[in-house]
């Protein structure tokens, strides 16, 4: 397993094409726009060395024989899955942001289950593949996001809004559009590129999952913008260290080795992938976000303490009231990861219905922490002027003033980072459509509502005969 | 295990005094406000016999050696927790209601916990005699709420207000006082005395613990009313089998022999019971709620499909948002009882922050699942006439028209009957204090919170040291 | 103007056909599921004698040249449609339930507006009777929901589920059929008959709106069971004077003289007739309920204070936010009446969005206050025996120390009444569905949002062109 | 009346100390995070001159005989309180922001009032000063927040944390201190300083009224940063002309002539003051926030237009929802100024219940509507990569394939820049705390809700006597 040193190590031998604001960037690294999503990342490879968490940041994997970091493991048990869960709002916590391992995390175990479903060969070459990404310790993007376009309009009728192969060849195939929202993609080793929706006869060009490193010739990452990210990496920064990315990837005309190819046109199984896949992200969410959900509850009992009415009556119910809703997120990711089931594959599948209830928590509960955090925190939250005055000999006394202690400063610009700065996109638009939109989700619960039972207590009640 | 016409033929034997307004019942079993709550804790004898539900109805008791019904079962394992949680959702969805036994259940194994604290005495008399329930199979009702008078004062200031030891004697003790909302005191054999509150030196005397048999000379009980409880037995019932039951039980100098008593004067004991009772008894509702809110929900499914709205787009999206709301609460009660800890008494403890963001749940959520059904059902719901008219040679022309079909009228009855009916108190007043008030909930969030860890994080964050 | 007592006593000299409980009623003044809906409509009539409330409940009729009781005025000016929303929010809190006279008053100026743009002779009659409606001090029942059957069926294709036309004569049209939920209508002296939506060509027969005394031949009256309507003149009734009303409205072949007839086939005038009433009928929900939910704070409010809990500050918290919503009612209310505009007929209408605005919240915001009141009242709203059971010399001594003091009793009672009892109906499922369904509301809202504009303004702040 | 021009040129006159990001700026109107600000209030001088806006905009003032822009306009009557709010609303849908006047506005009106309670001699010098700055139309900019510190200290304990006179000179006192969140306080001409809080014998130093020139020495000004404020001026704007301003402003030590002090240790004027300022500024949110909500929910309808999922029914809904909402708001801020009162000072004042309901609304369904907003506008929102990179010929087609057309990327920005960029702080954290916390509005609602009557309107229902 390597250390967070190793990881980065590892991330400046890659030779991605990276663009950010309009100028492709050679040593991302060093670009204060990069480098606190790095960290991010590296805190999942620390926390694997670190004994107090070794029984959620590790695992023994059955591929190498060996612990691997949980992050690339499978998903072999009901208390894996648990463990899963624990880890993430662990690390959502030291962070305070999106950490980007878990979409890979989720992706591998779901193209496992389809993989398996899909056939022989298929399973073969992805668990070949799963296990050099378990020996190197490798970051994986899962990939899945299409532009989709017109949202009428199905992928065959406006292809160029989808990944989709364009070329086969004898040992390969080519790969071309455009991937959203790809999560650490530029702190990434390999993209796992799946379709983002199901599909029928006739779409089987974009039935096409498979590995490409992230420096694959073809390969274009743009960064994207996150609120307030021109503050990184100066004292206005609110979260000093970390921070998540959000990357849009284009596929050039990447070729990918028929190795690397783990569904080629499987319908059937591109569905079971999905809904492996949202089942599994879905109850991540019921990890992370309330690991995030702790920072800015800290920082609002913090500034609160500052403010000298931590134990003002109406004070108190507030933020009583934001340990209610994150610990209400959690529960239903816990829940839904025990209440797992074995797949034919080996793996443990979460509860479908739990966790599409967990995430509609993500998609509204978070909301209404950062209208208490904001309404805890007071005014100065977003008209605070820059903490780099502080030091400057006119302004300094005059500030000192404004913001009680310099401490006071720096908490209230963490709680703007996490209501209106770059975090508020893991705390809220991640929240919202990161593990598929609220609409989504409630197809899902639809489904899986047992509506019949229902009705037949009912009418049993009612004195009323079954139908 | 006795079956459900054991069960109420063993009520049979019993000599109560039992008021029902303000007429002393001789024969409650025939009484039309007392039968449909004895059926309705049948149905928890009945299920241990049904092979379906075995594995959740029914345990392995390590005091008898036996199988036992789960309701006298002790809460050995997290598996037995959470079999707890599957049973009480079954059985909310097989009446509809109340099913009466919980309070008896969570009660005796808080008991467990809290006499084996207080020493060895304590806890094998207890023992002893939760080993005859088990044997007898009997239904045990749990006698916590006082009057409480005026709520700024202590017991000591207002002894008439709660149930205490007037008198001891060599073989026993005497008791005196009332107990509120006896959850089925009519319907069970033995009356589980404890304390509501945490008690302080000098309240010894509130300190008492004991079983006192329901037809024991000075125990009166007086039927609480329901809304539209005269409707019971006819055809507007709504319910037509099932019902709750509370019970206001007055110990009008009642004398306990001490091998009754567990727990006289031990006030550390008494914290520890009420903690165990509370979380048990908040964890509980995670399971019976639901399952009453299943009927509801599939009352009015049933009742938009007789208006053929079922696939209207706003109405689906309210039938799944009733859906979502209910399941919000069961996969809370079920994380808190899977994240479950071993006390030293042997027995395993629900997760106290989970198990009360469970309840605050149970305090908001139905009331939005209701306001929902009341939208769905529609304006007949309460503005029709009553089902006996349906029958008249004038007025059943008119009503059939009125109604669409017999069994359209008998659903609404049903949505009626949870809304604004006797279900209603199972399912709103019980939701929301049937478990300790919402306020008393939230103390235990914020003792549970852990908020210097959360302090820490956003700490570290903002690149502060620590405190 | 009458007086309570002529009010009564002209009730008396009516020969209506009215069924409760399967039961023809000869004397429906005296009986007790009747009375206190007829104390309701008699406030009405009392309180245009009050000197203190002069100013709202009269006004001056440009019909009569004298002042007349408010509830058969003509809203000549946006004053009057301020003053009717003050009327009846001072009619709600002094009856606590509805006084069944808005439907009535809102139909005849909805229906004027309708008749005048029928054409002269329609708008002649219509004004001749509300001469007479006036003089004779009249109470009007507006008739409207008909029994709708399968709700993607229209009248044509079920007229059986609607009130129609079925026979005319050379002096006036026969009709046949049933309306729902008829407020107060055997409380009433005629019925304003109305269709309940909009129709299209071929529809005629069912675009009729007449006026019909309530004991004309072929007129029969089912009353509407309310939950806990047997309680009523018992020491459990809660509202010890007044409740709501509905009824089934059977109309078994009536004939209507012409005279009476104000619409027949006037398709287009049926829409202007929907489009009034709605607007006039939402914002009147803006006055009543906010009365009614006065009541029912106040009552908590004792519960509190006779609890000693009034000043503690969760408990403080919860009763400002009743006040809150209940005035968010208020003030929509009242500012959908200010916002009025001028129709070609001299009358007033109400501005649609907010009126409709006002009427979500009403489906709303009850729901939330009957959720708090219920947290701040207790358990015992319904758990507690009969209070019929205090004056018994064996139960009288142990209920005084469960409810503390008989006014505890009663306020408890009062609460329950408003929450689940007959006191629910006009603070839930009338507040759903009194003014039409939330979907009906919603629909109306999106019609008034000026899309365009809201778009415009987004496209200049983008810097894009119009569109 | 100014044009803008005349506005714009009359700032340049001035010689303020504006200190931004550690730099002291000299031209503050070439500055970009200080051009959009100003923008934004030249918008108030240009509704001015629109013939079709004259009539919110402008009115006949009794002072200068002469017409003047509504904003230096004194409230004179009821149809002036509405107009102020129709035009707050129409310059929140103009400018998308906080146009920075209405504090002015407001809090000249409660100056008025408060220096008429203060006597005759601090009255007319109010009324002197007021009448120039209508001569002149200058821009005033109210000065109210102080730093606080301990929230739980008075003033007189800790002074440095307050606006307070430190010498008194024959001509004129000297004040000093530091106020927080001065809205548009760079782009005004004249600061008008109040105390922020009622104050107590002993307290008097603190309760100092008086008029500031900006450019006065010792006035020292350092701008508020906000979210993204980075982005102004360039592709990434959102909005691309206008933004709102908050300042700290220090008072160094700045002497104020004796003609320009309006109260000096008044105490009661300043609690008169106070209460007039909230209830006007209160009813204000009803105005402004509503228009901003507008072009939020322009910009949402015009994403969904975009995807072609204008028509979907779930998107409908909350669409219709999003104008639910701010309608409700709006609604309430024109209720508070429809049921004015008159002062003897010869203004009328806003309904304080009413004006604190709807800045209740104010402080929570934003929030909501900015959830919606998230919800329907998509994840791009805040993962799109920088519009500038549109251009380059690299990123240009991949970027064009992202966001469908260059309109949709423009109309994301905008979206996130009400969500999570400069336009959140009007949006959010004004709304939360820019006419004083929840908390304090919530004392007032409780101060005004009539608790007695709503008592004795239960008591009595309840067959109880009066107390």
């Amino acid at each position: 397993m390597n250390t967070a040193e190793q990881y980065k190590d590892s991330l400046r031998a890659r030779k991605i094409e990276l663009w950010i604001d309009g100028v492709r960037v050679d040593e991302p690294l060093a670009h204060p726009k990069v480098a606190p999503a790095v960290e991010a990342v590296a805190a999942t490879y620390a926390l694997a060395h670190d004994p107090a968490h070794h029984g959620i940041a590790t695992a023994f994997s059955d591929l190498t024989s060996r612990p691997v970091n949980r992050f690339v493991h499978l998903f072999r048990s009901t208390d894996d899955l648990v463990k899963k869960v624990l880890l993430q709002r662990e690390l959502g916590r030291i962070t305070g942001t999106c950490f980007q391992r878990c979409v890979g995390m989720d992706a591998l175990n779901a193209l496992f289950i389809a993989t398996f479903e899909a056939g022989d060969v298929p399973h073969a070459r992805f668990v070949r593949w799963l296990r050099e990404v378990q020996q190197h310790d490798e970051m994986v993007c899962g990939a899945m996001t299409d532009a989709k376009g017109d949202r009428r309009k199905r992928p065959a009728e406006q292809p160029e809004s989808f990944v989709r192969i364009v070329e086969r060849r004898p040992d390969g195939v080519v790969i071309r559009g455009v991937k959203l929202h790809q999560t650490g993609a530029a702190n990434a080793h390999q993209i796992l590129v799946m379709p983002g929706q199901a599909l029928r006869t006739g779409e089987e060009a974009f039935a096409i999952a498979c590995a490409v490193p992230v420096d694959a010739p073809g390969v274009v990452m743009i960064l994207g913008r996150q609120p307030s990210d021109d503050r990184k990496g100066t004292p206005d920064a609110g979260n000093v260290r970390y921070s998540g990315q959000q990357v849009v990837v284009a596929f050039d005309d990447v070729f990918v080795p028929s190795a690397n190819v783990f569904l080629d046109g499987h319908l059937a199984a591109v569905s079971a992938m999905l809904d492996a896949f949202t089942g599994y992200h879905r109850a991540s969410y019921g990890g992370c976000k309330p690991g995030n959900l702790d920072a800015l509850i800290g920082a609002v009992a913090e500034v609160a303490r500052l403010n000298g009415v931590e134990r003002t009556p109406a004070v108190r119910e507030k933020m009583i009231e934001m340990v209610h809703l994150t610990e209400t997120i959690h529960g239903l990711g816990l829940a839904a990861s025990h209440k797992s089931t074995r797949h034919a594959a080996g793996l443990w599948r979460v509860d479908a219905l739990l966790a599409n209830v967990c995430t509609q928590t993500v998609s509204r509960l978070p909301y209404e922490v950062v209208r208490l955090a904001e309404d805890l925190a007071g005014g100065l939250v977003s008209t605070m002027p820059s903490l780099a005055d502080a030091a400057h000999p006119r302004l300094g006394p005059i500030l000192a003033n404004v913001m009680g202690s310099p401490e006071r400063g720096r908490m209230l610009r963490l709680v703007e980072w996490f209501t209106s700065g770059a975090g508020s996109v893991p705390l809220r638009i991640e929240c919202m459509h990161g593990a598929g939109s609220p609409m989504a989700q409630r197809i899902v619960i639809d489904r899986h509502a047992d509506w019949a039972g229902k009705v037949r207590v009912a009418r049993r009640l009612a004195g009323l005969p079954e139908v």
